[in-house]
């Protein structure tokens, strides 16, 4: 049996979904989660915006000893994803601890740019 | 009722406004907040330079439920912003917690660049 | 005698060789290891997938009062290494305290792209 | 009289200086540092590498209630700078606590590159 491992809850405020790609590569982002434990993980997404209501409940599984490498664009509820080109902020919740790392690829123009940091983690107290 | 999640202190110490534009996009940097709490947040900045006296309480606020993402060239103290071209820090008090990210993009080459990090959060005691 | 500073146990949720190079420099990843103390250090890798099972004890020796900024894909087991443009997560165990930065430079297109962050410390408990 | 904030010791594993630029801006690496306090901090360096001795006590100051952006370039030891083109780490001991971020900017092509990240804190126990 293989523990879990990291946090439950994380935060990044810094979501954008670029509207425009060019060149050999798609704009985009990613929530990279990693679940070192022998049980899957249940990810509950809420997406924060600027000027509307919180979309809550999207929710993502992760399997034991597995990776995911989350595309934003992916994340659905009811049918409706994320908009592009908007200023958001992604909270995700699990059941079990993981560790997350967002990234985003922005090819607007034809030479891409990388930008990549640890989510926060909020500590269960 | 949501609760607010974070820090009230937080540290940016590479902090610069690319001075100069090229390509559809222009040179900017983001002070991302999020404030996960059903109450409004007041923001305090205070700008550090290398030469010269800190700017101190530009104020901005981040509505229940938001996130915020502030160019720091819309930071104003009695008609002045940020200088462009000149390196500072910034620091970020809130009245309640928050999570805060910092962002660049810098297009003084047509091809876009892009960094990205959580602010340093100084733990309350 | 220096005495060993960081932590033993460090997690990278983002990884990913890039498949393809141009321009003057090649794509690659680096593991960045710092051992501050008097003592070698042994780190052991674990790479996470998404659909596969992880790669195991993949060892590598950082020596006393030296850093060493691993490429990804010198990694080996049996002599298999992790496979290009395949999503994946990394996992690093030391036997005495070191710290972990992990960056990306990709040569996709003719202009680089860079990413970097610390990785994500599990205390020991 | 303004309080020291942050830490006093601070690691960067991953430090390096592109040997080229080309395009308006040049290739450099930056050690961002901001002193909250109203007194002097006084910074010393030790930088690490893979296949030779530490260079060690590098001093720098940054004066209070200021931010200092360092390129790793103006870092001497008896006329000695950091060489270029070579791995390296960076440790930052300061005698108050201060807030410590990483940058670099890459001009090897035309088209810049950027990353970013907070400097991995020691804990003073």
């Amino acid at each position: 049996m293989f523990q879990a491992k990291g946090e439950k809850h994380w935060i990044i405020p810094d979501g954008f979904i670029p509207p425009d790609s060019s060149g050999s590569l798609t704009s985009h982002e990613s929530v990279c989660v990693l679940n070192t434990s022998s049980e899957e993980a249940l990810l509950r997404f809420t997406i924060f915006f600027e000027d509307r209501e919180p979309m809550e409940d999207m929710m993502h599984v992760v399997p034991a000893r597995r990776t995911k490498h989350i595309r934003t664009s992916s994340l659905q509820k009811n049918g409706a994803g994320i908009p592009v080109g908007v200023p958001y902020a992604i909270e995700v919740k699990s059941d079990i601890p993981v560790i997350v790392q967002y990234s985003r690829l922005d090819s607007t123009q034809a030479e891409n740019a990388l930008m990549s940091t640890m989510a926060f983690p909020l500590k269960s107290k």
